[in-house]
């Protein structure tokens, strides 16, 4: 198996670039968050973290115990018009008809190839999962690894026409590299796949491969006369979405986290898992940036912020993150 | 949630002594593995370790990529004359039974109340899941946690004695600490439950809980006026046995292994998993030692080393270790 940072090397050169100013950004300058402005957000922030690593202050904490864990779509990157990995989906769709003649009569591949996605996910979540099964089954671990990158390399985002790997959010990979500067072991912990997002979650936010916690489908072991696999099954092993979110934060950390940050209804068990304390952070990224960006919320379908889920923020002095007002910068090719 | 730092310093001190020993063991002295009579095993450990570590060499391994992982039962501690987990189920269900006036009259319950515990096993792997679900079940994971670290504060080994974590090898706990000297990552991943493991592995083996891999029950999320819980289910969730074992490890850190230990039929596969290359180090612990621990194998029910795994093993050229003739001491408190 290839490793994430050979392959990233060659086929994510524009990526490296926010990499490449990590180092500036988190340890040479007086000020870790650029991007930030200085207003609530990034006060609350710093205040957390200096509060959380001094020690004999109330909110000290430990350093084995520092867990950040954040969402990935629409809190770390871009999940608009509609989900990378739902993008990834259609363009393999496509990839693989030649190979499905049944697909030409067959929704919700039939709709899809007539160039008409909206009809082909008329059939709601089971429309999806029969894409996904079909997409993201049927090869070994390695294999599909090697179409996630096939695809990075080559697909770009309709809005901003540049690779998906450059639609991450600066200030959140600033804020990524600020926590792991004081000691936090940062997680990603998102309804996304977990094998679309390792081969490339290391060189574009610093997160190695055994911190990434997703969904799943079901995979078995076979001997092969080439040495053992991982088959994809076509079958789901787990949701790590709403509650599914500190069920997979406990089964496979085994800590609660001190920081969560998301942006949708999707991510508010994971933040309410935060343990009570003064030094806690608990962030929800707010998208009110038509201009930059998107603006989006208790209406969109993709990355739902509902007016429950303000209102419990608001309530319990959760950092709302504005998009438009807390971010000087949202992209680094800007 | 107390953490297993705080927990173990209080109840498990005679465990601490094992760690109190490690900076002496892998950092002070010239031979990291004291314990390690000077056999094939030891040499092909060191020079392993040597050609992984040493940039420029045919079998350098990127630090990132430096995963070890390790069973449990039988690799680490002590897993006759049963395994430890199954003690503290037996011991729970005489705890419980007052709540449980049922259990007079149900097996398995009705024979291990009796003080027969053989008749309540002969069920087999049913009875077992039946004493596992009414034991492990129907509390928060906090809860569990608590029960376990009570429990591990008074069990003491049959044959030996002394408390269970106590019971673990000398010579495996300074191979571990040898090989995060050198960057690995060591994981343990058993067949045993993952929350049973987590509240003493860093204290005993110096490895964190989100470091520990095994079989899990199903938990939810609930929401109580106290805040969020995950409620124990009785349900199993994923059995880290078997052919089960490369598959957690690809769920859980998404890496292949370059070090693998194991003692039993259970961790073959896991030992398969570790990719080709000539500074892998695929090891099995074969308990030939009935002086200082036990003697078992291919006829064992616990522990099974069965002749086809060895033939294997042979065919392969994996590391066999023998406890009694490689390791010039079994427990610390020899």
């Amino acid at each position: 198996m290839q490793r994430p940072t050979a392959f990233l090397r060659s086929a994510l050169a524009p990526g490296a670039l926010l990499m490449a100013m990590l180092p500036t950004v988190a340890w040479g300058q007086a000020d870790p968050l650029p991007s930030w402005n200085n207003g609530a957000a990034k006060r609350t922030i710093l205040a957390a973290v200096k509060e959380a690593t001094t020690p004999g202050s109330p909110g000290f904490i430990p350093a084995p115990e520092r867990i950040a864990t954040f969402d990935n779509d629409g809190t770390l990157w871009v999940e608009q018009p509609i989900y990378t990995q739902l993008a990834f989906a259609l363009d393999r769709v496509k990839a693989l008809a030649p190979r499905h003649p049944e697909w030409k009569t067959e929704e919700p591949f039939a709709s899809l190839l007539k160039g008409d996605p909206s009809a082909a996910l008329a059939g709601g979540e089971h429309a999806i999962l029969e894409i996904v099964m079909a997409t993201h089954a049927g090869m070994t671990t390695a294999q599909f690894e090697q179409v996630v990158r096939d695809w990075l390399a080559t697909a770009r985002h309709p809005k901003f026409n540049r690779p998906y790997t450059d639609m991450v959010y600066a200030p959140m990979v600033e804020l990524l590299a600020y926590l792991r500067a004081n000691g936090f072991k940062t997680y990603i912990v998102s309804g996304g796949g977990v094998e679309f997002m390792r081969p490339w979650t290391e060189q574009v936010y610093g997160i190695p491969p055994e911190q990434v916690i997703g969904s799943r489908i079901k995979t078995s072991y076979q001997m092969t006369r080439d040495g053992p696999v991982l088959m994809r099954e076509a079958a789901l092993d787990f949701i790590d979405d709403k509650a599914g979110k500190p069920v997979g934060i406990n089964a496979i950390i085994g800590r609660r986290p001190m920081v969560a940050a998301g942006n949708s209804d999707g991510d508010r068990q994971m933040v309410e898992w935060v343990p009570e304390g003064q030094t806690r952070l608990r962030m929800l990224v707010h998208h009110d940036d038509a201009a930059r960006e998107y603006a989006y919320g208790a209406e969109s379908h993709i990355g739902t912020f509902s007016d429950s889920l303000m209102s419990e923020a608001k309530a319990k002095g959760w950092t709302v993150i504005s998009m438009k007002n807390d971010w000087n910068r949202v992209f680094a090719f800007e």
